[in-house]
């Protein structure tokens, strides 16, 4: 695939970090919440085996948060999400689909518990703010909504451990996972979650004073030779083999959670108010008639920049390829796919069009690893 | 500035023309409402006198509709605007600014009156639909709202009137500058508004009907060789000349219409219901604090990704610049800064680090051409 540079300007917005990691050589971004993320450091195969074993230091600037406060905070963040949040705790993460009327999907973001009337919604790729503006407006909701400064620092991998270890002590390693707490950095407290996108371990700081991050930036990669750190980004090869679901890769406003597999999520039998409750038990109760599953492909090489039909023997289209990469685990190319029933079975066949010729493949569970 | 290569992937989307666009040798993207939008082909300069002179056909589907259809539909959509649009009419395109409850600034789309119950918002970069949405919900009006597939092309330029012509005839010449209409293109009918994102005169075609959108653009270069027809996309240069004003560059969630120059698109005074009025009622009465103006620079060279502080003499903030280039008409840089009051009057001194030297300019009034 030719490489197109990508015109920055304002609107495509830079993070404090940015100068940083040019100079470490990032080669590729993507934009993300109208920013830039970046999305290699040279070969992203390289950096999935280092990721895997060491750890590595990632500008996600662009997980942009929404912060909602006030006396109708928590009113509104459940309106928003089908999870049940009436027993959420202060310094918790939770993992929180966001529903439209329709019962669609809007994002699927970690909403922090700053507080019993403060809230983060720390979101994937979609103006969630003017969604929770205008809910906020419609419902008469007394509420504040505002993009706070916050510039997510991840560190990621299975040495992130002592890494963290060494610049906050033994308590950082206590934090259990999906917790956050207040950390300390030459004075200066900062909220670090046990989180990340990747499934190797790690956490995310969300720095709120932006000069004591560049330095803990800049410090991290100091002291961490021993531990081999290295700049890095979200990793699609890692992604995909742990299946992080991605929004406006994987699923968008077109599709519900059942169909993503977010069950788990939904809490239809509570007493809870949210958007599309009841679109999601007509739905439920009707049963999906597409779903998210895996894909393994007898090929070497993909490159996706848009779905790919999914075919069977009849070349009946019977599917949607919406992510995918090579896999040095599997020595094939893996990918995620939305199916039709009832096509989405275990070792279905599928036969896909890459690069120009016909590749067979079979459906699989998710995650692959 | 170095360039750097962007990741594609089904996130940010492809359109319809992006093959065509990639042969006809597109040199640099920008992402757009989630989309490819090509950003240069090859010299900007060059693309800028060719459009002035010329014509260039745009791949611009990244320009997305946010359709608002049903019994509810004209009052959500005042809702959402400061602009009236009570005396509205089927066939014409509103610039209507889009306001919160704060009385900021959502996006700055064209507003397109397709019938009583139906309207197309053809918005700049943000998620508007969410927006739409949210407002929707709270206030439980009748309404349905979707993205429908519309992949706009843009012709723009001087030729671009004898271009269309040869293909739609005599009766696109008749068009109003602002107002839209149905033309046949081989048996297909095509929604085509004079309007685009220059000022050298062209139309959009709302695109429906995919393969015959391709074959028009296809078309339009095979017919077009006679007024020296070439592909193009909005021009950094002739937007900042003419202040074609751009959200998320010039403008974001944190200014206000009046900041911006709106103000003739603000009807304070109608009997209309739509957010943050009571807010701009103050706003106005207490006067604006900072406003967007243009600035000359006395230096040959620009490319920025950020915000660039603006100093007077005794290197106190005055303002902030937002977008510039330099600007072969008038032999220096130019750009759009937002400046603090009292700082914003016509030849005002001003002082700017580019390029890590400080340049001497001044203020001055907004177009520059």
């Amino acid at each position: 695939m030719k490489n197109f540079p990508i015109a920055k300007s304002r609107r495509i917005r830079s993070t404090p970090y940015t100068s940083r990691i040019e100079e470490q050589g990032v080669t590729a971004y993507t934009i993300y919440n109208h920013m830039l993320l970046p999305a290699a450091f040279g070969s992203i195969e390289d950096s999935y085996h280092h990721l895997k074993e060491h750890v590595q230091v990632w500008d996600v600037a662009a997980e942009r948060q929404v912060e909602i406060s006030g006396k109708d905070s928590a009113k509104l963040v459940q309106l928003m999400t089908c999870r049940d949040l009436s027993k959420s705790k202060i310094g918790r993460c939770y993992y929180c689909p966001i529903i439209d009327d329709l019962g669609n999907l809007v994002n699927d973001p970690v909403v922090l518990k700053l507080d019993e009337n403060k809230w983060w919604i720390s979101i994937a790729d979609s103006d969630v703010i003017f969604f929770a503006k205008g809910l906020a407006s419609g419902n008469k909701f007394d509420v504040k909504i505002i993009e706070p400064i916050v510039d997510i620092i991840a560190i990621q991998g299975p040495k992130s451990f002592s890494l963290m270890e060494k610049v906050f002590g033994k308590k950082i390693t206590e934090l259990k996972f999906f917790g956050f707490d207040y950390f300390d950095f030459e004075g200066i407290k900062h909220l670090i979650a046990r989180s990340g996108w990747s499934k190797q371990g790690g956490f995310e700081v969300y720095v709120q004073n932006t000069p004591s991050g560049q330095k803990l930036y800049d410090h991290l990669f100091k002291i961490g030779k021993e531990f081999n750190v290295k700049p890095g980004c979200p990793n699609l090869i890692e992604r995909i083999e742990s299946a992080l679901l991605s929004y406006g890769n994987d699923f968008d406003n077109g599709d519900n959670p059942f169909e993503c597999g977010f069950d788990q999520y939904v809490s239809l039998d509570s007493q809870i108010s949210f958007l599309g409750k009841e679109k999601l038990k007509k739905i439920k109760s009707e049963g999906i008639k597409r779903k998210l599953i895996g894909i393994q492909i007898e090929c070497k090489e993909i490159n996706l920049s848009n779905s790919l039909e999914i075919k069977d023997k009849k070349n009946k289209i019977i599917g949607e390829l919406r992510s995918a990469c090579y896999s040095p685990h599997f020595g094939k190319v893996i990918g995620i796919a939305m199916m039709s029933k009832p096509f989405w079975n275990v070792s279905q066949f599928v036969k896909i069009k890459v690069n120009n010729s016909n590749h067979d493949g079979k459906v699989c569970d998710l995650p692959f690893l």
